[in-house]
């Protein structure tokens, strides 16, 4: 029923009830899964307005989805209704670099975007692990990071301006094609990284900057993780702020260790990867510095990259920890936590003890000049309700620590629904009932994403 | 009676009703004016908390301000009720490189904090050009820009966490202490840029990079606006990104000249600044390459600045052209517009235009690579009823004219009552809307800032 009012309003080729539609927009990345009753797949703002306008009048659930990448269930249409398909929206619409600005649908592939930017010598700096499947659209909702963040921030810093269609049909411009603008609230702020619960994006103008000619990488093996955080903050202190600075602890390294040979990866405890950019003779004169300064800092074995082909083997290396991880056949659970950048040593001892305490192993890596480290339960299944409980008891043990020293439970990933069980205490009361409050003043009927972090 | 019962709840000497501070607090840089009927200086969070709970209980107009420098009268109490100080709540709670965090209370100077960060090798980059007297609360209620914005972003960049004191007197921690926050919707950003219409900010988590250790600079002579514009698109499409790229149009000039003689800015009508950071060699490196490239563009004269000093002096120089405008003995509006980049000489072309069809003339000077020009209409006396209605006039084509060209009629200044008159114009109905039904929800009482840009 629901299926043909939609189709006599949008045309049938845009809303499915095939098994496989269904199936497929059941998931993401996460373990929770929901079939949704339809499957929409706009083609224009005025398509989702009117799926939205239809769905507000019958107090349908409406779940939007980018890429369904993501890693906290935060597109999985938990309460059934619609989801909301953006994979067709998929245009780049403009991509200026006199103005530094690009326009697109919500569905573009991020990487796309990034390789067509940097075709032109401009560039688009957010770089989340799932860059070549994820979506511009995927990012803006859950405010993606990456490895560059250091240097460059998160997804947020880069959205000018978006479209949006709010919950009742209405199409809302918010920010501009600018790249300054204080007209207002910062609305382009609350709809990056709301997770689908206050509107549906439907265009985003973002911020390009010119491309760093150059870069350059060192990879560094520490004999053990405090000598490699210390170099975290040597480097900083150095006044050099890298592109990149990523750290692996002794649990990922050996098991890399078995799947790369100990030719390629030598013994030692800890590893950093630091990436630089800019212009090509700063960016030599700096890797030397850099070198010279990690020496002196206790690395034992320092690899250097200093042309695209060699930095891109290090960025592979490092996709291989991750390959490594599920090599152990475990179920990785992987949390974004992120501490204060003092607190990475205290982290992993933390870790350690976890370990010894729940016999799930933890592995942690990530980015260490964020203090954004994903912290890895691995267990045997966590759809078997046993391991389940003992895996979440751990989390209840990790959020609490993390949350305790200053931290946060969830730095790139998002709440979804993953997140939801710590969210209250993370947020504390009254913060929570801050979002309430926004979130009925913008959604009264509550159509968009129920089922999440805020019921 | 109100002086009184605050009195009784926070202390007398927290509570003023002096004829001076009722005068001081009444206006901040702009042309309106209203007196509080009682001045409050809170010393701690728990004494905004009683205020604002008693304001709300007995629905007195709360006008929260930081150091009173703002632009669009922001912090003028135009519904009278109490103007909220935070002057003295003027302390840099931590500073901690380590962390890469600085813990401060809303009142410290923006100037001092980036003083007292630089110290210790670490930098807080935001630089309002009000920076020696501009406090954090009011860059944070403002979103404040400046130069350095369009390497290192706005204030928003650089806030991670907030103490927030709702309108009914709760307490809420939004945000934190870290450098990578996905924990619910991004109500630092909410709150960064609200004007002190949803809540008043009693501390700030901000980040803290490592200090670039070298800077230079160079300022160039074009003998039109067109050149100097064509070379902030040449040096941007070169792959640089400076930290700042300031452009002047001939009419500043011609009264800078004026001011400092032809020998110090020779003949030329418009002017380029453009300074760049990094580590010291890689700064000669690309001072060069850039030399280079503005004589390529067309650059008449340069002067290279390769050290503090000479950098202070080039700012200096940069500071005069606003000097010379007042010694015009005109008043300037200053209007924080910002368009496309590629439409800075279209701009500077309207502007002629304006100059000529309505005899006010007009100066632009600013932020070029963000495409923010701050352009200043000149005017004999704005309190003026004639001529305000002129200049009105004026700012209404203007404004006008951003927004047909994709624009914002506010950069850095913010709305507050100056732009109140263009506000939904530029927002469009739906958006304004959305920006009522959130105030609806944080301020239900409207005590906060009323009279302002949703009124």
């Amino acid at each position: 029923m629901v299926a043909e009012l939609l189709s006599s309003k949008i045309g049938a080729s845009k809303v499915s009830l095939r098994a496989e539609d269904i199936s497929v927009h059941a998931t993401d990345k996460w373990y929770a899964s929901h079939p949704p009753d339809v499957v929409v797949f706009p083609e224009t703002t005025a398509d989702v307005s009117t799926v939205l306008e239809f769905a507000h009048r019958y107090g349908i659930p409406v779940t939007t989805r980018g890429a369904g990448v993501g890693y906290v269930g935060g597109c999985v249409p938990i309460k059934g209704g619609i989801a909301l398909s953006l994979a067709r929206m998929n245009r780049i619409l403009e991509l200026n670099p006199e103005d530094g600005v690009a326009v697109v649908q919500p569905g573009v592939i991020t990487g796309d975007l990034q390789k067509a930017a940097q075709a032109l010598g401009w560039d688009y700096p957010p770089d989340p692990a799932s860059l070549k499947e994820c979506s511009i659209g995927g990012n803006i909702a859950t405010n993606a990071g990456g490895p560059r963040c250091l240097k460059y921030g998160v997804t947020r810093s880069y959205v000018l301006g978006l479209e949006v269609v709010m919950p009742d049909g209405k199409v809302a411009q918010v920010g501009g094609r600018v790249h300054k603008n204080k007209t207002g609230f910062d609305l382009v702020g609350l709809f990056t990284g709301s997770e689908g619960m206050l509107g549906v994006v439907t265009a985003a103008s973002l911020r390009l900057i010119p491309k760093p000619p150059a870069r350059a990488m060192l990879a560094a093996v520490f004999p053990d993780f405090p000598m490699a955080a210390a170099a975290v903050q040597g480097i900083l202190n150095s006044g050099h702020l890298p592109s990149a600075l990523e750290i692996t602890d002794g649990f990922t390294l050996a098991a890399a260790r078995r799947r790369l040979g100990p030719e390629r990866l030598p013994d030692g405890d800890a590893h950093l990867i630091i990436e630089i950019d800019g212009r090509p003779r700063a960016v030599d004169y700096e890797i030397d510095e850099l070198e010279e300064l990690l020496k002196k800092l206790g690395a034992t074995r320092i690899q250097r990259a200093e042309d695209e082909d060699s930095c891109e083997e290090i960025w592979k290396m490092r996709r291989e920890f991750s390959y490594s991880l599920r090599d152990t056949g475990l179920t990785k659970l992987n949390e974004d936590i992120v501490v204060p950048r003092s607190k990475l040593v205290e982290l992993v001892a933390f870790a350690r003890q976890l370990e010894k305490d729940t016999g799930i192993a933890v592995a942690c890596f990530g980015h260490a000049g964020d203090g954004n480290i994903h912290t890895n339960l691995m267990v045997a299944d966590y759809e078997n309700p046993e391991i389940r409980s003992k895996a979440d008891a751990a989390l209840d043990r990790l959020f609490k620590w993390v949350l305790d020293h200053g931290g946060a439970i969830t730095g790139e990933h998002g709440v979804g629904i993953a997140k939801q069980p710590w969210i209250r205490q993370a947020l504390g009361e009254n913060t929570f009932n801050l979002h309430k409050a926004i979130k009925g003043a913008l959604d009264p009927d509550a159509i968009l994403n129920p089922g999440k972090f805020l019921d």
